[in-house]
């Protein structure tokens, strides 16, 4: 036998790290990796059966009995003719049987495309997605440690960096254009900025129903034609279609409408905050987002039976001492998971809020608060987890080291959504008998232990796992500092997501583009 | 009616600071605060029902089949006594029957007693506990971004800091005095360094057999008494009894052994490493820290029927690309949430770690590594988390800031575990009724917000939830300075723990006590 060929079977079987790197450096196939979008969730389970029954009971009885005020006029035309009761007081009341019936007829799933295919998501079950979300207005500078106004060049940066990192699944706009006082142009450029900036499914909000024409017509453009736009809508609504608690918002509705109409999926966002627009416990708000997002989705399937839409019950929580709102507590993690739980009771595709920290600055308190309302979040099986990275100062701040950091965060709460797999191969009964008996009493480079390496286990990006020797010898590598050098990677990168040049300089001609060519 | 008398009425029912400061001012009964020790546990579940019993029956399998080597003859002697079967291979092997009969006689509870009676902790069902443990040989300066040895007073100085921390309910020596050579000499003052910090409960390790009765000599001197030890041990011994895979750690027995005739709670403590001391698998490593602990459990209880003994599955994870251990991973928090849902499965109270980080200083990735293994273990009724707080660098690094921190990050977490109320108050429906229709259309100041405002919330106690504006207005607070502050401020203090002046004088004169007096 030759030595120098029998080497390298041998370092694999003894389990060195050059075996273990050269088997990290083989490729891996997209299905074989130890975390992806979409991934089930659902072991998380804090209501009971009869409690979710009964959240969704009074949810009819708060709809029934309450009802909505402050519909437009034709959002009341189509809810009274969908069977809906309008009081005296103005305010529309859902009898419960329609309730009912429209869960039952609702979209068990929704798909939210991407602009290239690559990264569709589909909605359905406790399939679970980590994105953005938000309208922080201000740009967190973690070195200088302070806080500025956040423009449209911040949004851009925001959807590039997003576009390259792999547990970012989707980004809807987190923050607002302060740099553009025109509403109107504010949302048109949102719009450019988020979908030239990544391929990967966005989310915006109008502020008024008379911009959806021209954002329509934005995204004809990018789409290449309103057909190919509305086969596969690569951009959704974000919309904030109640005022908590229990009237909506006039004008969003309008929007909403018009959505509907120009084939947009649309996000049916409730953000009560426990405490102070909605209840103060878990239970009732939950309760009452329920109750405004079900008549979000009896309102939906009047204007357009099927329209795809998401159950966002988005409720917040609040530092009762003082008033102010806290995205990051235990209350937090709970509201939204709840929240998750009862989309699978109605069994809709659902959204809600997650990943966010009421801290300034990405240090550790950033870190505890992300986790817990994030990973929890994903445990209970939720279908969109927005806000779910890059979120500061209970959402006034958003962060691009953060948001970086995120998608290692959000690595490892995918990894406990993924769960633990049990059969005759992970018993490992046969391994640990030909370990003990007769083997080398320790598991380092078994074929078993080389073959999960990657497809069991997520490893941290910019994490730190050295020693603390190591550490030192690396001159004790600051995570921040690694988290803006990445940043800074991947801005000099030419982003693969810009228009072609010839639908670039059409939009440019028809919109007052600010992002510079 | 007179103005002056009517105001604070209205002030409260209106919602404004001052009311809700005044409430928060009032001081709130224990059973009425939002979180305490022992809270139950159990909304997450990983494993399914079959998952369990697969586990069970492969680790029965592993005991009948393959079972223990190196026992030390004391335990051979108990083992075959109790039915076991010494092969010929020197590995003891557990008849099925046999495991499952001590399985349905071991204790379904256990009591960790208090030095002062007032923090006993009862483990049984999913009741949760979290504390310190661990070995670290390091402190972490965070201001000085160093690691440096231990030394016993850091360890007095993290009984001391624990025993002020509500959330930190008991402690386990969680580092080792480096500067105390001589290792009988360690064990004493690590018996004395935590004890004279603390009054809550103490865990503690021999390096060898022959330091235990010096150890029992000194608990009955602290405890007035060995009839008044014995009736409340107030330190239980940490015990690694394996050395995985499935060999008995031939001293520790030894340790065991004693300290079960001496009266001091056992803690059998199973360390395998995932895809090195045990299967790389989650499934695999589950099954063989379980057969491990099975194997303690039938040894504890052929020594003496019904000594208290926790079931202490603690597998940690590993980086299989360095082999370097790993602790904050996802992987890591599966394993421990796994191992909470056997111990649920056999009835016996038990502890495994989470709450620890591989970073080295408390930055955003301890905070996210620490919340996900912390909640999680929570929310599987994990019986006693260790290693749940100040641990850093994969466990070779203890830090007296992050420790603090983690009395917030563990009260978020207690939240979790509390869960979500449903119940006609909690459901809220007539509150939303009278807020919507004829009300202020808003929850601020209502009776049940108010009500709730301490009996529902964790409050941080350290952790940041001003506005960007506040903040800018305090200077910017940075998390780790105020647990400095935290940390000097109760260092400043006299510990309520010390012995009194006479017990003290007893031991210094009896033993090298290394602490000044």
């Amino acid at each position: 036998m030759n030595d120098q060929t029998k080497t390298p079977a041998r370092a694999i079987r003894s389990g060195g790290r050059a075996a273990r790197r050269a088997a990290r450096a083989a490729p891996l196939a997209e299905n074989l990796r130890a975390i992806r979008p979409g991934m089930e969730g659902g072991t998380l389970k804090p209501l009971s059966e009869q409690d979710m029954e009964r959240i969704h009971q009074s949810a009819l009885d708060a709809l029934e009995q309450i009802g909505l005020a402050d519909a437009p006029q034709s959002g009341i035309d189509y809810l009274v003719g969908a069977g809906c009761v309008l009081g005296d007081d103005g305010r529309i009341r859902f009898p419960r049987e329609l309730v009912e019936e429209t869960i039952a007829k609702a979209n068990r799933s929704v798909t939210l495309f991407s602009r290239d295919g690559k990264t569709d998501l589909n909605l359905s079950g406790s399939r679970v997605h980590y994105g953005t979300a938000g309208a922080a207005v201000h740009m967190v500078d973690v070195h200088g440690r302070s806080y500025r106004e956040s423009t449209v060049q911040d949004l851009h940066d925001a959807a590039r960096i997003s576009d390259r990192l792999d547990n970012i699944h989707f980004l809807q706009r987190p923050m607002v254009c302060r740099d553009i006082p025109d509403n109107r142009e504010m949302d048109l450029n949102s719009i450019y900025a988020t979908t030239a900036g990544t391929t990967k499914h966005v989310g915006v909000s109008f502020t008024e129903p008379d911009f959806v024409d021209d954002a329509l017509e934005m995204l004809h453009m990018i789409a290449g034609g309103e057909g190919k736009w509305r086969e596969r809508p690569f951009v959704s609504n974000s919309n904030c279609f109640v005022v908590p608690p229990m009237k909506f918002a006039t004008e969003s509705c309008e929007v909403m409408e018009k959505c509907i109409a120009g084939g947009m999926p649309v996000l049916l966002l409730s953000a009560g905050m426990a405490g102070a627009t909605a209840p103060s416990t878990i239970a009732g708000a939950i309760v009452q987002a329920c109750a405004e997002c079900l008549a979000g989705l009896v309102y939906v399937n009047a204007v357009k039976p099927g329209a795809p839409a998401i159950f966002g019950t988005w409720p917040f929580g609040l530092d009762l001492r003082t008033g102010a709102m806290s995205v990051g507590s235990g209350e937090q993690a709970l509201l939204t998971a709840g929240c998750a739980q009862m989309h699978k009771f109605y069994g809709v595709p659902g959204g809600a809020a997650a990943g966010a920290s009421d801290s300034k600055l990405p240090d550790m308190q950033a870190g505890w608060e992300q986790m817990c309302t994030a990973v929890m979040a994903g445990l209970s099986g939720l279908n969109m987890v927005y806000e779910a990275a890059g979120m500061h100062a209970s959402l006034l701040g958003f962060c691009h080291e953060s948001l970086i950091l995120g998608d290692d965060l959000i690595g490892q709460a995918l990894r406990c959504v993924r769960g633990i797999e049990v059969n005759d191969e992970t018993l490992a009964l046969d391994q640990i008998r030909a370990t003990c008996i007769g083997g080398p009493g320790h598991y380092l480079g078994t074929d078993q232990t080389l073959s999960r390496m990657q497809s069991d286990y997520v490893y941290p990006g910019l994490g730190d796992r050295t020693s603390p020797k190591e550490w030192e010898e690396l001159q004790k590598p600051d995570l921040l500092k690694k988290a803006s050098a990445r940043k800074e990677q991947i801005l000099r990168e030419r982003s693969q997501a810009r228009f072609d040049p010839a639908t670039d300089a059409a939009l440019r001609a028809r919109f007052n583009i600010h992002l510079p060519a």
